[in-house]
Formats: structure tokens, sequence, C-alpha cells
């Protein structure tokens, strides 16, 4: 069989996901990697999921083992739709829907607004699995320029007369560099997605995650604050998720939405895997719907996570040499360290491997030939001694190479 | 917002799935239904799952609740290349993917195989959850026909001059109408595909609920056996899953292929959804992996589900007027009715509801315009009584629109 003759035009246009294949190579035990985007495995409530997946196992287990609405779970969607509301906006449970973990939303809302060609504006450097599901619809994207606030609010309006399809963004500790928009620029943004009505997909899976700096409001809540809505039927389409607060490996995330966006994500759903895993909805709401449990987890993960980040920020102030840069977030997973110039980071991650420690470089992450010399770092996952054994064996690599550049 | 003129042009294709929007109707406790393709909650092996999911979590709770790989659990995949190997064939771990039920596993064949306006062959009627996934890529569906062996592969050969991309079938207790593809044809079809080599999408879900009649090989299997094959290196893509012998809840399905094909499909599984539920694997894997009670749940299903089909087909017998149709399934969940012309069977799902009772009409599984006089009926899901009752009532309704033709 030939089959590449066979595949479809669209496939020629993905590639294996680095990150994923690079945490393929850092499965040994002994490599110390800050590649991946992996909460602290110790600090999942696994005895409190057992609790709960026992009860709802003993109190609905016919029902939670059956096939479900593509909507999800009602008490679920009523429970999000809670949590998300704020101030004068309320979100109703019919503009929820649930997904098999955010990456899915990210990949529906693709399949739902992106037509061959269209243009689409994102941050530069922006998220990559967003980048691995929608390269194959053949896209224009025009990059906005970032920097320690967030994406550049000003430098929109050009964008905005390309005539934009969608725009997407992880305004909250993003996804590579852990930066945040600020509350002025939320503002600024808020008024432009009104004025112009460009629906805008707000990735949010890190939002609870902040050790530092004073909260922001959520760019879904800007906007409607902004035109004084009261319900959800803005441009704002929000993507959240438990991966990152509860555990990743349910796979439960969500789109919150105008309801004829969830009207037709509902219709994709059901094309797509009919809806996400009963049983998983059941479990999570019942870890969920007791609001101190969560509340009293994420303050651990806030209080871990930022023992990691400062941890690992100090290390890196003592043994990075001194050309280096990076971002020092106020919260989320990551950090993004920048070499000088003309240093590539692929060709450092292989002197980095040699002594057993991985990142992620972010050449993928970036619209355009650029960024080849910065690379990710996650704080999340590693414990304490590994951050800085592996910060400090990093720091020698880096010396190493700076001294003799590749 | 005007969201209608902001979506993509494929998703004027697309519509909601008449199956899932008549199971929202059929909710309410009364309404005895024959429509989803429902097992029987009854038979779930919940305490069997409570016990399972202790001991993994016991054992490897972080390693459950966290990310894992796109191809999926390399025990849960060794064991489903173990239950597929049969003879010469003996399939390689490597040649499985884990998908979000087997729903995922068709909806990825799409993406990675069909370009706009290609050609596929499909059986007429054909299982209208592939069209819901597969209509927004503008296709030209030929449509081979069927009689009680399944389709008329005799057929095949002007349909094969046409340039087919790829042809799409359930060979055994096939949805909608619970016919089984003969032995002599499977042989045919098998010679056919090697010719051709044409990639063929054997989609499994009911093949190891057969409740009489001979066993016939997969159409994998005698393929493999047509080319002399010890390793799955031809042309069928075997979809399976869990979700008929064990619980639709979990969401666990595979695919089963050569293996440059499983290695484009874990490229679009990173862009989808990242992969199936770590959690979700790892029970399912704890309680597939004793062979006994499998096999023996798989057995006690075949029991029950027989039992119904007797009793729906000799309830049918008894109250069905002479001029009604129907298939005599050997195993599966459905079988179709035929009505005499001109009935309409939409018509007829109106008075049934009037009386509480639900089927889904088949006109949707139909390539062209035709089939509005058939509809489905599933006998896994009721319980004895109910499938006799509801038959009566559909019996009456029946006897009353032949009389007074709608």
């Amino acid at each position: 069989m030939n089959w590449d003759s066979l595949f479809a035009a669209r496939t020629h246009q993905m590639k294996r996901s680095t990150v994923r294949e690079i945490l393929k190579l850092t499965a040994k035990p002994e490599v110390i990697s800050f590649a991946g985007g992996l909460p602290a495995p110790e600090l999942f409530p696994v005895e409190r999921i057992r609790e709960a997946t026992d009860t709802v196992l003993a109190e609905r287990g016919q029902e939670m083992l059956q096939y479900s609405t593509s909507e999800g779970m009602p008490e679920l969607r009523a429970l999000i739709a809670r949590r998300l509301s704020a101030g004068e906006l309320q979100i109703h449970p019919d503009n929820i829907l649930i997904t098999s973990g955010s990456q899915q939303a990210v990949d529906m809302l693709a399949r739902i607004f992106l037509d061959e060609g269209d243009r689409v504006i994102v941050e530069n450097p922006t998220y990559v699995g967003m980048m691995t599901s929608w390269r194959p619809f053949n896209l224009n994207f025009s990059a906005i320029p970032t920097d320690d606030n967030g994406m550049i609010v000003d430098e929109l309006e050009p964008l905005l007369r390309e005539n934009p399809k969608l725009m997407y963004a992880i305004p909250t500790f993003q996804n590579p560099q852990g930066t945040t928009l600020s509350r002025e620029r939320r503002a600024k943004l808020a008024e432009i997605l009104v004025q112009y009505n460009l629906p805008f997909v707000e990735d949010d899976p890190y939002g609870e995650l902040r050790y530092s700096g004073d909260p922001v409001p959520s760019v879904l809540q800007m906007e409607a604050a902004h035109r004084g809505a009261k319900t959800l039927d803005g441009s704002v389409i929000y993507c959240g998720t438990f991966s990152k607060i509860l555990t990743p490996g349910l796979r439960i995330g969500w789109v919150a939405a105008a309801f004829l966006v969830i009207d037709k994500l509902v219709q994709v759903k059901q094309a797509t895997d009919l809806h996400t895993s009963t049983f998983n909805q059941f479990v999570s709401y019942e870890v969920a719907r007791d609001d101190a449990f969560l509340n009293e987890h994420i303050t651990q993960l806030r209080e871990v996570y930022r023992q990691r980040r400062d941890l690992m920020l100090k290390t890196m102030d003592e043994h990075f040499p001194q050309e280096v840069r990076w971002t020092r977030p106020q919260g989320g997973l990551f950090l993004m360290v920048t070499l000088p110039e003309p240093l590539n980071a692929r060709a450092v991650l292989k002197q980095a491997l040699a002594h057993d420690v991985a990142f992620v470089p972010c050449d993928d992450f970036f619209i355009g030939d650029t960024g080849h010399n910065t690379f990710r770092l996650n704080y999340s996952n590693a414990r304490p001694e590994r951050i800085v054994e592996g910060i400090k064996r990093l720091g020698t690599v880096l010396k190493e190479t700076i001294r003799q550049p590749n």
C-alpha cells in the first residue's frame, strides 16, 4: 500500500507535536524534565477521586456508565456556569459545553469557524497546540507582538483591517511565556472586540493558578462589562479545564460562549466523539461540587507552585549566564528563556539532553521564522531538589554554549 | 453578533443527529424507547469497575490521573492487539491506537483521508453517525445495495471504476439493518480490496455480540489471509470498541491498521484532544485483562440480548400487520423495519410517540432520497416486559396507519 499517496492534502500540513515527541525522550527517570506542561502528580487528590468514584458508582452507577448527551452532564454544566459567573455577568448552563479537555474545544472551534485561507490573529509567540490543530486549515496567521504585559493591544488596529475571522489568545499566564495581559490592555481589547464584533477565543487553562500580583478579570468578563451585558451573548468564546486544577487524566474541559456557538459546537461534538465520558463527568462533578475542597485544593497548588517558581527563578538568577533573559510569570506553569542571538535552542537542547535535562524549544510557538533562540521551562512538575539540580546543569550547558557558540 | 455569517462553509453541511435528538424526546420514563443503540444498563459490571478503579488508583494513582501518550496505554494496546490476533495474523501493539470511542476513530479517519469532493463507497443504508462526521467534507457517496447477506459485493465493480478514495462498512450486525456480510461475500470483498489497494474501514462495534448462526472472520482477517500476510500491513482499517461489550460511558475504542495509518492518526489525535483519558484506559485495562471475566461477561450479554431479540421478533410476528417486513439479525443491537410504500416512518413516529413508543426513522441512513418507509428498532436496552408492551403498541399504531395511510 502506498499510503502517502492516499492521505488528504491537508495532512501534509500536519506534523507531530514537538512537545509531545520531546516528552517521550524524557520518559527515563534520570532525565530532569522541564519540558512538559505537567501538573505535579504528587498533588493529585487521588484519595478524594477514589471516594468520589465509589460514591457515584454506588448511587448512579448504571447512569454514569451509559451513553449521555453531547452537551454534557447538566449538573456539571451548571457548576461550571456558576463558577464562571461574576458580578453582573450571570452565565446560564446552556452556555456551557463539556469537552474532552480544552484541546478538544480549541480543535472544535476551528471546525465551526475556519475556512481554508482564513486570517486569524494570534499572539506571537502563541500556543503550539492550537497551531497543531489549526494549521491544516491552511490559515493566514496575523501575529500581534507581545511584551511583559501580554499582547500589545495598540498594535491590533492594522491587523483588524485585514478582515480576520477569529482571534485566539491565552491572556493569563500564557503558554509559553507565562506573561499576563494587563488590566488596561484587557479594557482596550474588550472595547475593540465590541466595536468589531470579532470572535475572540480566550483560552484560559491556567487562570486560577496565580502566585503573585493582583488578579485581573477574564476578557470574557471585561467584554460583557464593557457592554453592560448580564448574559453571555458577546463575541468572547472562553475555554476552561480541570486539567491544571484537578487532574488532566480525566480530560474534562469546557467552552462558555453565546448559545448559537454552543449549539453549533454540539453538532461537531456529536460528529467527533458523541459526548465526553459520562464516567469522568460524574467523577469530576462529585469532586468539584464540594466548593470548599476544590478551593482549598487550588490554594494548595498555588502554594507549592509558587515555591517552585520562586526556586527556579532564584536558581536561574544564580546560575544562568548574564547574556540570557527570561520572563517572570505571576502564575501558570511556564516561563520563557531568550538566548543571545544567534544561539539556537534546539542545539542547546541536544547538549542539555546529554546532561539529562530537557526543555521545549519555542520556535514552533512563533509565527514566522523567529524564536529559534527561545525555549520554555516548566516549573510545576519537578520536585524542588530536581529543579535546583536541573537548572544548575542547564546553567553549565548555557555557559559552555555561550563561550563556544554553535 | 451575527454568528451564522461567521461559521465556516462546511458547517452548512452539518445537522444534528436525528438519533441523538430523538433520544432527548425519549428521556421520560413512561416512553418505551427502541430508538437508541444503548446497551442494557442493568448488565453493566458496576461492581467490577468499582473494584478495578480502586485497585489501579491504589497502585498507579498518580500515573492514571496524569497526561499520557497520544497512542494510548501500552498495556491496553497490547491487550487489544492480542484479542484481534487470530490464526496466522499476529497484530503488533504498534498497529493499535486507542480512541475516545469508535466514533472518534471514524471521525479521525475522515480527517486523514478525505479531500473535498472525494468519492466514498458505503453500504445503502449505512451508519448515520459516519455520515454526520463525513458529510461536511462534501463527499460523493457511492451506494452499494444490500440484502439479507449484507452488501451485494458483485455490484462493487462499477463503483470501483469511479476512483473511490475509501470504502466504509459495518460488515457484521450492521447498523441499522442488523444484517451480516456472508463468508462468501467477505472472501470476494477481500480479493477486490487486495486487487485495488482500496482502503476499507471495517467498523465493528457489534462483532462479539452473536446470538445465532456461524461466526465469520472479520474482513481484516480475511484480507490478510487472502494475501497470506502475518502482519497487519494491508488496506483494511479496523475500528473496535468496548462500548457494547463493557460500557459506553468510559469511551474506549481503538483502530487497528497498518503502521503508517496509525502514525498519521496519532498526529490527528494530538491535535484533536491530545490523548484518550488515561484514567479510563487504566480502568478498562484492569477490567479487560481478566480474560475469564470479560469472556464470561460477553457470554452473559449474548444470552440476555438473544432472549430480547427473540422476544421482539416473536412479538412482532404476532402483532405487526402482514404488510410490514423486517430483518432477522443473528447478532448486534438492531433490526430494521420496512413499511409498505408510500408510508412514511417519520409520520408513524409521531403516532408512536403519542402512544409513548419511540424508534429511529432510517431515511437519514440512506444515500439518495429513499428509505422514508424504514425505521430501526433496538432490542438490547428495554426489559422484556417493555419490549412486549412497546411492540404491541407499535403494532396497533402500524395497523391504524396502514388502514388510514398518511
